[in-house]
Parts: C-alpha cells; sequence; structure tokens
C-alpha cells in the first residue's frame, strides 16, 4: 500500500444499474473524489485553486474493470500521482472493496492547468506553493 | 393533450438502479429537458437566457410515481406552465409510456428569475421580448 | 435537533451544475443516503432487507430548496421517519450546511413495501424484526 | 464519414459541471446511447439481448477529451465495431460538436458477453443470429 493516499465511499442506490452492479461511468466520480483528498492532504483545496482562477480539466481517462462494484459496498479508494511536470499532472488509481480487500478496478487520469480563457497554465508561476507541493508529493508516492 | 407541450426521451442504461426500474430522481432530469423544448419552442432558449445574466434556478419540486419507467422505455414528457407571475415560472409534467400510453409520474418544479448576484429579477424589465412569450404560453396552455 | 437520525457527505465535483451550485436532482441521492443509514442504525441493511425479496421504491417525494449547496461543502443529511403503518412509510429530510449550519432544502420521500410482483407486502408478516424496530423508531424519532 | 454508424443527442443542464462544460463521466453515457442504437439498427435491440440471460459489463474504456462539450450543444456520436471474436466487442467512438463540426472526443469501450452467473458465453452458441448480425457489421463497418 506504500505510495498511495487512499480514501473511502460506500456505494449509492443512485449508482447501481439493472445488472444489479455500479455503472461503469462511477468509478471516475470516486477517481475525482480521491484527488481532491489527496490534494486536500497537502493542505490546499481544489476548491480554492479554482478561486484563483486555475482550472485543472481532464484530458484522458482510462479504466479497467476487474470485479463489479455492488450496492453498499465499502470502497477503497487509491489515487497516486504518476506524473507531474508543472503544466500537466497525471493520477493512477485503484479501487477496492474493504470487506474482501479484491481489487476492483483500475485506472488513470490526465490533466492540464488552464486559465480560465482555456490556456495552459504552469503552476510554478501561479501558486507557486501548491507546485511545491505537488512536486514533492509526485516524488513521495512514487 | 391539449394545453400540453411534449417532448420525447428514450431511458438510458445508466438510469436504472438494481430494482431493475429508472432511479427516482432521473425524473427530475426529463423534467428539465421537457421546460427547456418549451422555452425554445417560443424561439429563444434558456442557454441564451442565461447569456443574459438572468438565472432561473428550482426553487421547489415533487414528483408522484404511478408506475416504474424502464430501460429502453420511450417516454412522452408534457409540460405545462401552471403559473407565471413575471417573476415566479411554475410547471406540471406528466411522463407517459410511448408504448403502452401508461401515465407514469406526475410532477412540478418552482422556479425564481435571478440574477447572477441572486437577487430576484422581474423579467419584464430584462428580457421584455421572452416576458410576453411566456405570458403568452401561460395563457395558451392553461 | 431531537428526533433527526444524523449523517454526513460531502458535495462532489459531479454534483454541480453550471450554475455553480449543486444540481437540483442531487438532493433526492442524499435523501437516499440518510434513510440507508437510518436503517442501518438498527442493525438491518436495505441492502439484506432486499435479499429477502421485498423493495422500498419511492412513490412519492419533494424538495424545497433554500439556499443552494456549493461544491466541497460538507453537509449534514437529517433524517426522520414522519409516518409508518406497516405498509407504507414516509421520511421527512433537512439538508445542513456543516461550516455556515444554514438549512439549504427540506424534503419528503414515501415509499411503499412492494415484493419482487410489485404487490404490496406488510412488512410485519414478512420480516417482523425490522417492523418493530421501525415501529419503535418512528415513535422515538418523533 | 464511412464506417460510422451515427447518433445525436442533446447536451443536458444537468450533466454540465461549474466549469461550465460537461463533466467527463458523461461521455460514457453517450458512448452507450451510440452503441445501443448501433445494435438496434441491425433489428435486435440490446434489452432483448439480456432477456435471452446474457450480459454486455463493460470491461475496460477510455476517452480522450479534445474540446469540451457545453449546455445545449447538439452532438454526432459515431460509434464502431473495432474488435469482434465472438466473446469480445470491442467499441471505438467519437464525439463531435453538430454546430461546428468540431471533434470534442474520442473513446473506446471493451466488453465480454456472460451469463447471469459471470461465466463468459460465446454469442454463436446462445443468440446465433445476434452473431451473424455483429460479424456483418464488424465487418461492414470496418
Amino acid at each position: 500500500m506504500e505510495g498511495w493516499f487512499e480514501t473511502t465511499a460506500r456505494v449509492r442506490y443512485q449508482e447501481t444499474d439493472q445488472m444489479g452492479v455500479v455503472y461503469h461511468s462511477n468509478y471516475f466520480v470516486w477517481f475525482e473524489m480521491a484527488r481532491t483528498e489527496l490534494i486536500r492532504s497537502v493542505g490546499i483545496t481544489y476548491k480554492e485553486i479554482e478561486k484563483t482562477g486555475l482550472l485543472l480539466p481532464v484530458v484522458d481517462v482510462s479504466c479497467n474493470y476487474k470485479c463489479p462494484a455492488k450496492y453498499d459496498d465499502e470502497l477503497l479508494i487509491r489515487v497516486k500521482i504518476s506524473r507531474y511536470t508543472g503544466l500537466r499532472i497525471e493520477f493512477i488509481y485503484e479501487v477496492i472493496c474493504k470487506a474482501s480487500l479484491d481489487l476492483l478496478a483500475t485506472g488513470s487520469t490526465k490533466h492540464v492547468f488552464i486559465d480560465t480563457n482555456y490556456k495552459p497554465k504552469r503552476l510554478v508561476n501561479s501558486v507557486p506553493d501548491f507546485h511545491e507541493k505537488l512536486l514533492t508529493l509526485s516524488k513521495i508516492l512514487k
């Protein structure tokens, strides 16, 4: 479990579909929750980042589903920074069933820091403090 | 069917839950689609209204579920303006299964026109043209 | 706060819309979470109830929105049983911003116990233990 | 546009987030709509397939976001079978803005046919007619 930041969630009824398991797109919502908490863990919130006029849209995602998450399951959602360039940041994820410790899914998301005009924006110039923290985090977690 | 404006939608797999029917909160998304198309039918789009700095948040909703909508069902979603005061607007809705013509649900939503500072805003002062159209529509549909 | 059962949730980015606040239908997902935890608090899970072949679909809902929930807000979601007849159960809800203690919304949901053939089913006959607990709970919480 | 099957959708308000664009996980819901309509176009519905006891869960997905979809945009969603083995099927997708013809996103989903016990199931044995149609479709569309 070394190198991973971990958060938890419980599967909501609304997240299931008529196959009796979680609908696949919801895993990306959990990934978002995990990276939000990872950022919070270094003392900054994504909410505050957006208030500085910086956005971090998703430019690429993937998910591989191994075993279905089910209603009311407690999940561990693990996240790690796999790449950070000051402009681009990439996260990888694991979703684990807390009761069985089964690995349910793995995934990745890629992001670019942009300003409100959708122009790429290097973090070191706009929020240097956060840049330093992400840099440290990307080294610790590797 | 007199007085109703009608739009259609097909139930998405994502909208179902493990009970094998549509999860109840999705009906409010369909209501939103119906009132959006009702507004479009008078030659204005809600998108344009928002660009003038006017918002129309939901302040109250209700829904009564009679018969469950199911995956892949084609739906008729009917909407009618039940009240329009220039500041407040209320819609009522019916969701009907296109194949069986069964009434699946009825509902209502209430809204207030506000500006981007969340102050109530009379439509006649800000978008008089749209006010006139809604006034006409609220009479026609009754 | 007497009589309320309380659970918490943090607003997800996915729950916001372009008005910059939570999209209104998501409150019903939070209501579901609250009643799920209320049921869990008496030692039964809704998951187990469904496994006995009993379902508890929503037949009527309402919500009144007072103040918008925003991204990353921590919420208190309060729930109370307002009516329980053995066949029908009604819940009322409050959504409160944890930081400001502002009341954001109030709501209600009504449900009927049915079997998998969608026939109404009295709880006392099918899961008497759970019936007793709900009966006690409906008295305690009033 | 050769080889693609095309369907349309209009962006719902609920699909937007506070960045003012569509939340990224919704593209997978559109992908599902497109492959549902592709299957319908050969005279079978995914609904009927599920009724035969066959499921087609998603085992892998990816999406690359080029340009954000916005509220009320009319979208073209294109889908093509990129691989079909009788047991596994893979689709690729494009999301295009109908007004500008801008390519907004590309993506892929991989699926396995299974029975209700989650055992892999070759389509040729269980629904031979549908197998033939998919085989033809996978050749036509390439």
